[in-house]
């Protein structure tokens, strides 16, 4: 069984565990409170992916003490997002990847995807938001090509990548600026492709908001969107439809 | 070989073609000049899919003609969408689909995917930019499964059908006014969530612009989203990752 | 009489003051001017409530000395909000709440209302805001009840305090990003749900904007929308709420 | 117990029924399903009010069809909002308010809340919001008075009826174009201001998200907002706060 | 003398004119006043196109009383953009051009440009859009290719005319949706793009304001862009960059 | 005494009325109740203008009604603005000004104030509006002057009318599209420059809103903005400052 | 004559100058060019006002320089706005007003306007704007009147100033947030009303545009809007609209 | 020939190179790959201008890396705009002009154009972006006319310039606040007319949108719009149209 809320109601109804022994599960049993964050130490059983943690507005203290919360509870494979490099440094047992800000407490599965996943930047400002995808894709078990700046005002670049292209298995397309790179990609490849919007650029790019606009208006099929910068929403999507396997 | 393009260049390489004639093959080849459109009749062997046609904005004549361009080149199935039930009564050999406003030439493929697409709406109002998605998905090859009016208002109702959520293969939640469905289904569900903004609403609701920013936000993993009122693009990249398969 | 407007006008129909005299009042009465601020010594009368000090933008000093006219005044309860914890340290006789970056002097009224109100949060980073809602309704003589980190995307967790959600009196419901909690409580509960979107995410969540027009679009009854991060406004109308007795 | 889905949890955890029926219970019991709306017939039981339908986008066939499954299932009072005149004709057993675009089947209630409801707006265009609002206060068991026409451009007007703002217990205020009306008797009052935006205006009025921001933005404590034109929502919210009462 | 305004200030400086003619000169010369517009009858002197109406709001009477009063002024050739079949119709000696909504009277200039004006459209339905800038340049003696429907979703069909592309004096991109076109087209040429956006589209693409800040954002060079629809603008912004030549 | 609130308030001071009839007579005497709209009779008095009715979303019966109320009372100039030509058919006793949609009821008065009021537009779509702030002037007893179709795209048009910028009392600039009429005039003259953005344009001229903006962000002292197409208050507020006059 | 350049046409015409004289004239008069701007030593005489020199983004050098040029050519009143306390230390022969930023070299008028400017603020946090309105109001010699602090959300204190409004000539209301002031003194008063949004607030704030947007909609009339937090704008539209004078 | 992917594409077909051979080519010769940016060595020969570095976002090493890897395979001219002082002064053989923030490596072209560039501001604050412009187009060989602060509010100081704007090639209109400049100045010359939006302004100048949205709809015919604070894109542009040669 994959999910923990069905597990306990089927155990109630099994007669496993009686009402009161449910109650007490079901609200303390899927998360360790330790005051500041609910830490969700059956996530992966329910929805197949390891724990992870957003950085972010969080000191090294309290990440820290989520990390040890998760490990106690037997978690392998730890993955913290938009982490500094000075708070990685703070940290033990951590292996960071600065271009990527993303720490990792464990180990990296061995590649099982169904083929390569290719990440793909317009310019050489998007690369810090692809290697949060091409990290978070590692780390879940994927096998990742990244081809960097190759945004459409050089066309011959990246067409010059057409193989990798045709090749790959989901691609992820990361730009700022005007964000045409998805539709030019999403014509090419017959894969899926996550349109990933930076707030590279100046002027009308608005942080963001055009490229998410432009990508949303692609005419291409096949090709969704993620928010503004969320490499590593894209990274598990990717990683998500890289591990598609029958369930009938 | 998958890619026109690609084809031609190799032949070139091979010494198959003269360049002349490659050159009237790039131009001429990939699609038939009918004055007003481009048909692409070698668009299903690049992509893997149909040829679809976007019947907003074209006349019943010029539909038409397409169909028939298509038909002559040997494609055996076509879609037509945003086609209103005027246009598709003066269309002939067209099966209709009110709800959906789409329209289809030839057989649907038997379904072939890896498991089940689960179509989502929040409301009543969304059921037509659903239907457009699940006829879509159907026709290329996949097995539905409708269930309509489960907004998280009645959290109940959404929840009476956890197994199907947790059995699906790929999940394609339609929504308007707040969009809230698609971050409660990709708590829910751990397979890709397609999330669809609907133009549903009034008031503060910018014709699906609310939806859209919202499900955007989503801070539920596997989440991403097409443009508002996209049902076909969503049935579309759902039926790809429904057939996803090793390419290695 | 609970208005002092309205006693000022029947003081001069009832002849208990010269016009001359009610003309002084009416400009001078209600209000010490103290040059930066017109501080309304009669705020309580009025409104039922103590006098409250927006504490950004004001320094130590001049909040110290409104702090002081307001004393001297009678009045025993003061809230500060925004208040920043240099500033605290440099106000004597004040009890500064960090997280909720409220200082009070005086005392708490003893909680008086018809029942709990319930503080939610998506997630850790809406805390502030919430704290400043809680801290707020306790000072205005409220039990409240804080339950964090409870985010739609992970259900269970929100659905484990079921009770607490179903025996509040009122409800307030912070959240950032898409803002979805407001619409999953609001039906779920059967009483008035005050939703405060928080400026918390990143990218298309335009600093609290997209989860404010979620809230705004939310399709469950009985929920109210505030301004963002106004977490004082929501405390005190959810007290006021809480309070509500019969007038006839 | 006020709660379906937790009576039917707590039934299961009893042993008072099978998990087989619980599972049947859960999926068919609380609604009945009619194809196109999934009729909610314990809505009342769930959280205290009657069944509510949204009018717009629904055949009159409809709506008749939901209006009968609901009266079959006993439900004795049904509010069916904007509703066109022209659909009204078509429904029998139907009071219709044409002001308020309101259609009401069975008897309203007794007014028996704590005291009265105010509802107030800046102009005559604001009038068929504001009824849709105080037709549904009234249904709900409400007494309602309803002053039109006062916004703050003619103080004196507004001012006149100071005694009715003063003794309100729930104030609804209803304002296109500045919005400026709820900031202002959100500080006469001392009682819960609701606003409502209304699309009333022109040019920079952006049908109604001017005065939506404007109220956001209040600087009166004890203001709220519900969505542009959103008169029911005003209605039942103010009646949920003037039922109000203990539930220790 | 290129220029009216400069002309007369000459004219005074030397002394042909009394200062009372100048005055009279100014105010009464460089246009006749026929009530409801000012119909400035040397334009073209001044920067050497000849006079163009902007049909839409005016009347066919209105147009018509237009056109006589720069005929016998001894203009020679008038373009009528935005105009209805309907008012063409009611107009003599005028010829129509359907698809670009433009009414010429007069004959259009032989080409003399420096080369050949290339005009691209992604779509179908940016035909008419393109058609104006089309029409225009050839009036004003332009040699003009137009491609059609060769969108960025199939890159082989625009790179089929890599020859047209390299080989244009200036180039009008005409784009809907996301207006990638622009910057593909712009990073393949060497010489000025005109980008033009279109309302064409649905959902986030907000009637041409996505396409407009896509293509204000391209990362190509030497693109720029005109107003969302605005055919003719582009047109008579090709032709002058076409017709330039030496100054010193 | 100019004001009626003030002169209750000082007759209640004075003792020239008891309390309860200054009550009745502050609530009832300003206006009479006609049930859809407050008329308010007293506002001539109050502020120094005649009463204007608002025609937009009120039939013909109502306005009647409210013209026959204010003729009762005394009022000699009615002005009735957003008036249809149909509406105005069914009125009698009015006088109607086609081009600026207005109707007018009494005589207008003679021009008394301190000089000429300039009505400017940058094109012949803003004559609607412009007039609309012309009749508006001249009713309330001012001398205007005309001068349409002057936009800065040909700058000769509208240097030639210097004299007249540069006498007049006060100026009303209306434009759409870039609105930069407002700033231009706004240098040229010394008197304040009402401007009005109207919502004349096409694409990214947003209904008046781009033009609004521009106009806001004059660089240009001595311009003032008001709402989009809102002739009649620019009108209102130019006779308000032609008919300044000492009040020490 | 108060316009240079209709002057210098003038001189051309009547002779008194050579064209090569007023060529040089036009060019050399009516600004020195020192570099970094070109500072327009006529502007008094053309528009009656003294030089204004904005101060933000330049430098305490330039500034001085700027000034020296303006004395050296006569002008005897210099303003100097968004001037920094830090720059105005550096300057010499300045009289800096803190709360105002402005820097005034040399003597303010004696009060010669018609009647007195009042200038109200909402809040405390709205004074820097509205002393930069006053300062610049009483440079240019008007009698100005200060009451800051009296927003619409204690109405008693707004009202307990009735006299001061009544009898201003001109009024100046500056608030952020909702930007009700504008609306409601404008209902009070018959007098100009200058409404000044400011960029106080937060949240849907949206730093002043909801004021600006809000004020733009007010149903009250007489009221105009300048840009956000534009206090010199207002103040300089104040006193010409205060210094009215008869032109025929 | 002109096109590096035309050449390879024409030598495969000629045989002069083997597919194999070209497969290389075109992957490994338009670039060196040193990691972290591919430098397009063949830019020039492709587009006929020099290579361009945008310097913000790229460390002093960074650029200081491509400039070697583009002077090694024989560049003579680079330019690095968005360029600090500090990581200029770090750099060896580059000129820096700190006014336009650009370094330049090499010889600038000597002019070659076929007239004058005119860059005009509106304001001083502008100039930052006008000099970007400038140099730009310097550097690749136009002679260049700079006239600053000559904004429409001023309008004899632009006037006083006319025989510049009308002898002009291209002009380049830069502008912040309400952008009117480029309307003006477009109906008074004769040339292609570059409009640069820029983020100078405050309030609802919205960092340039409002700037842009207004050059967007200029009524004036041969603007057209880049980026806002696109100098560099001006300039290159201008270049280009200032080059316009015969290609039949």
């Amino acid at each position: 069984m994959k999910n923990f809320l069905l597990d306990t109601l089927n155990s109630v109804k099994l007669g496993n565990i009686t009402p009161e022994e449910a109650a007490i599960k079901l609200r303390a049993m899927p998360f360790e409170d330790i005051n500041f964050a609910k830490v969700d130490t059956h996530r992966k059983l329910r929805n197949g992916a390891c724990e992870v943690i957003y950085g972010e507005g969080k000191s090294a203290e309290q990440i820290s003490a989520i990390v040890k919360t998760l490990r106690d509870s037997g978690e392998s494979g730890i993955l913290i997002t938009r982490l500094s490099k000075e708070k990685a440094e703070a940290l033990s047992g951590i292996t960071y990847y600065e271009d990527a800000r993303i720490g990792i407490s464990g180990e990296r599965k061995a590649p099982d995807g169904i083929g390569k996943i290719l990440v793909l930047t317009a310019g050489t400002s998007d690369i810090s938001v692809a290697e949060e995808a091409a990290v978070t894709a590692e780390f879940l078990g994927n096998e990742v090509t990244r081809i960097y700046d190759v945004g459409v005002a050089g066309l011959h670049r990246l067409l010059s990548y057409l193989d990798d292209i045709l090749s790959a298995s989901v691609i992820v397309a990361v730009a700022g600026m005007e964000g045409a790179l998805a539709s030019v990609v999403g014509g090419l490849s017959d894969c899926p492709v996550i349109a990933v919007p930076t707030s590279v650029g100046y002027g009308a790019s608005f942080e963001g908001m055009t490229a998410l606009l432009s990508m949303m208006n692609s005419c291409s099929s096949g090709v969704s969107v993620v928010n503004i910068d969320n490499g590593f929403g894209a990274g598990y999507l990717a990683s998500m439809i890289n591990h598609m396997e029958g369930k009938k």
